[in-house]
């Protein structure tokens, strides 16, 4: 293995490869196999979209997880409460990549037959990349919405301490000839991977990512680690921080007050290495799943071609100075997810090491070149 | 009358002049008095939260947008196009505070039947606060939501225009012993009246409010009114600015491009000083209201006592230095109608002179002292 940065890509993988490796391990823990491969699935999208913190690279999270016996294997998943439209579904403690597919396949479900479906899951464990429930919705022509509340990172207007995670929404729209809109974003002003990045540089983070433990901006991501926090989307309340913190509040309770899961800062972590909350409110964290028939508003075709030229009329706005204009949301993945199927996948040196440390203590072969 | 700067309260109010002054404006323009009550209790409400911007002060808009007959006093607001859970309704270019109501009524009905009820809304105006909708939902013990695309004044990511509006999100979820949590914000960084406020002031803004007509960032609010734009919450990319524009643009698909009405930079303006658009692409503005039954998804009792104790455990996380403690989304509201509602509303100097004008040319008594 030729000698690379911490951050810097060490190897190219095809996509298929990593997930068969994602399916075997899941598998080696009894998950059945068609679990498995959906569950390797969703981590194999993230890493084609290019979002690579919600892919492979959380393999070994789960490893452990499983490992650990945290994680139920053979969950048997129920919807516990019900009307037409919406539903409760108890993910009897599954990995969430397992759970969340099938609790959105519902929200889809009663979406065709009622108009609209709307399912908060309790009871469940991470589900990945937020956007890959939406871009499924798209595949039965529906406008699909999903949300999901975090281990506590973020601090609420005002507060000194983590109460919140970086509970992202997803949301996407089908176009007609030209691609959907894909909206898939944290509520936290950044990703907690750009911390990461900054405190191994030992570099400064931008005036409005974090506060320090009195609840105080700075910019040494030290300052967060000890005892500091993330800041919401809109930062500071000059900016509209308020604002981001009541999205990420909105997003807690619609996953996990109103399914019976753990909300705001109970939410049960993810990685061994985070502390267990003090207390249990509910069970495990939370979801929020929807999806819409678009032909319950409009003529299905009539949308698409107007979302086509939403899209349009967007990218042909003035653009700014020194960029190459307004960007669509969701673009960047598209891009990336057509650029990484042709070429494969580039993961870090560190990522390469956690998955030959997973081969070694499985024996599923894995081989790094 | 004292003399007062345009930019401080001159009189005192009871909520109840103003509210049957707003409707007998609006019935002198034949809009049925049922309707015409709706619409001012609207206005009242809002005025009775502090939210100053969309209450009587917007009185003498909608007068002149009547008066040129620009919107519709007696609309026939039917449902287009509908299955159990969702529907479209067309406003018949009615008043926005009069359509809205109604069409969130629809909302609340299907959720009533069906566990939730969405409905998007076209040919219709602006309808004022955006949280009142869900404070609607409140009543009949449900989680509301309400959006609305508004005319364009922020930019895309990347983008040296305006291409949306500042597109407001609200919803509310109720709470057992303690008040409810109720969250209204626009997706934009900061509300157009405060960089008005600026400009009288010939004073500078905060850096991540606005951009100049090249894109640029500036502080000077004049090169906003030159051709510059707002920007979205999160303001510029490296403080997630490309969230607050996803969120817009997910307002306005789901309000106009889902009911037919005008998206994007085609929203019709609300004010008579503001540009038309250069081209139509469906019908007025649009809304998109939402309410789902807490008893499909758990016991509402349950609910309610998790969304206390929620309120007391945000409530009750470490304070930031120098502020007294987190704030829960819509308490500055509550507070404010607790003590407007004993002692009045305040109205700016301005505001009294137009409802003095309304008053000339209406012959409707308007006593400002």
């Amino acid at each position: 293995m030729t000698a690379v940065a911490d951050d810097k890509p060490s190897h190219i993988f095809p996509s298929e490869y990593l997930q068969e490796f994602s399916a075997q391990v899941f598998m080696h823990f009894r998950v059945p196999e068609k679990d498995a491969r959906q569950a390797a699935d969703v981590l194999g999208r993230s890493d084609l979209r290019g979002i690579d913190s919600h892919g492979i690279a959380r393999l070994h999270t789960y490893f452990d997880m499983l490992e650990m016996e945290r994680i139920n294997p053979r969950p048997k998943i129920k919807i516990v409460r019900e009307k037409k439209s919406v539903a409760t579904v108890d993910g009897d403690n599954g990995l969430g990549l397992v759970v969340g597919p099938k609790a959105n396949a519902i929200a889809m479900d009663k979406a065709a037959k009622h108009g609209s479906g709307w399912v908060a899951v309790c009871n469940t464990n991470h589900f990945g990349m937020a956007g890959y429930y939406p871009l499924q919705a798209l595949e039965r022509d529906m406008i699909g919405w999903a949300m999901t509340n975090t281990t506590k990172l973020v601090a609420p207007l005002w507060g000194a301490e983590r109460v919140l995670g970086t509970n992202p929404i997803a949301i996407a729209f089908p176009g007609d000839k030209e691609p959907p809109i894909v909206i898939d974003m944290a509520t936290s002003a950044v990703a907690y991977g750009k911390i990461e990045i900054a405190l191994r540089k030992k570099s400064a983070v931008p005036r409005g990512w974090i506060v320090d433990k009195h609840g105080a901006s700075t910019t040494n991501p030290q300052d967060m680690i000890d005892g500091g926090a993330q800041l919401p989307l809109g930062s500071e309340y000059e900016l509209g921080g308020h604002k981001g913190y009541a999205l990420g509040a909105m997003v807690d309770i619609l996953c996990a007050v109103l399914s019976g899961a753990n909300w705001g800062p109970f939410a049960p972590p993810f990685a061994l290495r985070q502390e267990i909350p003090e207390r249990s409110v509910g069970k495990g964290i939370g979801h929020f799943f929807g999806a819409m028939e678009i032909g319950g508003f409009l003529d299905k075709n009539d949308f698409k071609k107007q979302i086509d030229e939403w899209r349009r009329v967007l990218k042909a706005a003035k653009p700014a100075a020194g960029t190459s204009g307004p960007l669509i949301p969701g673009d960047p993945e598209r891009i990336a997810e057509a650029r990484r199927s042709r070429e494969g996948i580039p993961l870090l040196k560190a990522v390469v090491e956690d998955l030959l440390d997973i081969s070694r203590r499985t024996g599923i072969p894995f081989a790094a070149q």
